[in-house]
């Protein structure tokens, strides 16, 4: 995988048996990535500023990494965690919602998260660097079905609960004892159907606005603020 | 002000008396907006793809459109509102993260946002496509002093609570009932020391991680949701 930028190099280069190669554009000079690239004798290539001009877009300040991917987790491990809170992604879309809610399951102490393989994002070079660090501490599945996944969850003891505009239910009337397994759905389309069916729950944020829409992430934190405030 | 993209020309043209111009790739075609153009006779201006290029980094899905300036409001006008929940945005610099947080004021009713002249991100095109819809619904007052006008504040009887990672006291402990002014701090450096002196509570967010560290965005969703919450 390739990840770009000096924030997250030197939050990469921390672990630096992960680094396979870093590209660097010839007139970068940054002491601190200088000194932790020899330190750890990191292969170093070089390339001209034209060279560099293709990665752009990814806001590179001079400087590309070929890191080992992300290792996933089996979600198995989730299930015989006492207490577990598991945050279940349907289909998100946007890194920077991902990186968000990868760095406030993180802050939270959440025991993992669970991705569909498909039709939804994966963890890049955007998400490494909007989680800020969080990444390397987060527990992440990714699945092959949700629903299938979801039902080993509940056959284990979790309770389903889903976060939905027209929820049933206002969030904080929710007794998130036990096993937790918290949906949030898709940026534009909210929770699938297949899965909306399988939910315990249906929370409600309550709203009191016209337009009455929370950011994913924004969402989400409210969400599994709740979830882990048991002992107030 | 120029504003880029399909979804937010839906959305202003909602309001056709504050478009000025539109400017249109010669290839565009999109019924919807098409027939909103013509509908309100907005004046069009056409530029091959050569001339978008420009513009390339705003996904401007081949359209601009030039429309008045946003309106921001007094902030005098927040202080005699009973039981007034203003969120004060203490040099939040991504506009993403403003979006977010207009969203969630909508959402939860807040009465007004207060952001600083200098060194702040503004209302611009990037904010307007994040908050999705919820700008027209939220009063933005943006001021020269913060400091001053936290003091005008405690003058009209609103208690200010900063957000903090070290903060003396968990988020839940606190009274919001009345007049409440909630700070919420930069995203790399927190809340400015001036204005740290002048909250009479520094609310933390517990966290139980190693990075523990949230998004602005996120960290405003859950203090916000917090104070609104008077009713349960």
């Amino acid at each position: 995988m390739l990840v770009y930028g000096r924030n997250v190099a030197k939050e990469v280069l921390q672990k630096p048996e992960k680094v396979r190669k870093v590209t660097l554009q010839k007139d970068f000079n940054d002491k601190e990535i200088n000194s932790l690239l020899e330190k750890n004798k990191i292969k170093v290539e070089y390339l001209d500023k034209k060279g560099f001009s293709k990665f752009d877009k990814y806001s590179h300040q001079g400087i590309i990494l070929d890191i080992e991917d992300f290792s996933y987790t089996d979600y198995k491990e989730f299930l015989d965690v006492d207490d577990a809170k598991v945050v279940i992604l349907d289909h998100l879309e946007d890194p920077h919602n991902l990186g968000a809610v990868i760095r406030t399951c993180e802050a939270a102490g959440i025991t993992g998260i669970i991705i569909p393989k498909d039709r939804s994002v994966d963890v890049n070079s955007t998400v490494m660097k909007t989680s800020a660090g969080a990444l390397e501490n987060v527990k992440i599945a990714k699945v092959t079905n949700l629903v299938n996944v979801i039902g080993t969850l509940k056959e284990n003891g979790f309770w389903i609960v889903g976060t939905e505009m027209n929820g049933s239910i206002d969030y904080r009337d929710i007794d998130y004892t036990g096993k937790i397994a918290l949906v949030i759905g898709n940026e534009g389309n909210g929770i699938s159907k297949s899965v909306l069916e399988e939910c315990d729950y249906l929370a409600r944020i309550p709203m009191y606005g016209k337009i009455n829409s929370l950011n994913a992430s924004v969402a989400a934190g409210i969400m599994i603020y709740e979830v882990i405030s048991l002992d107030k």
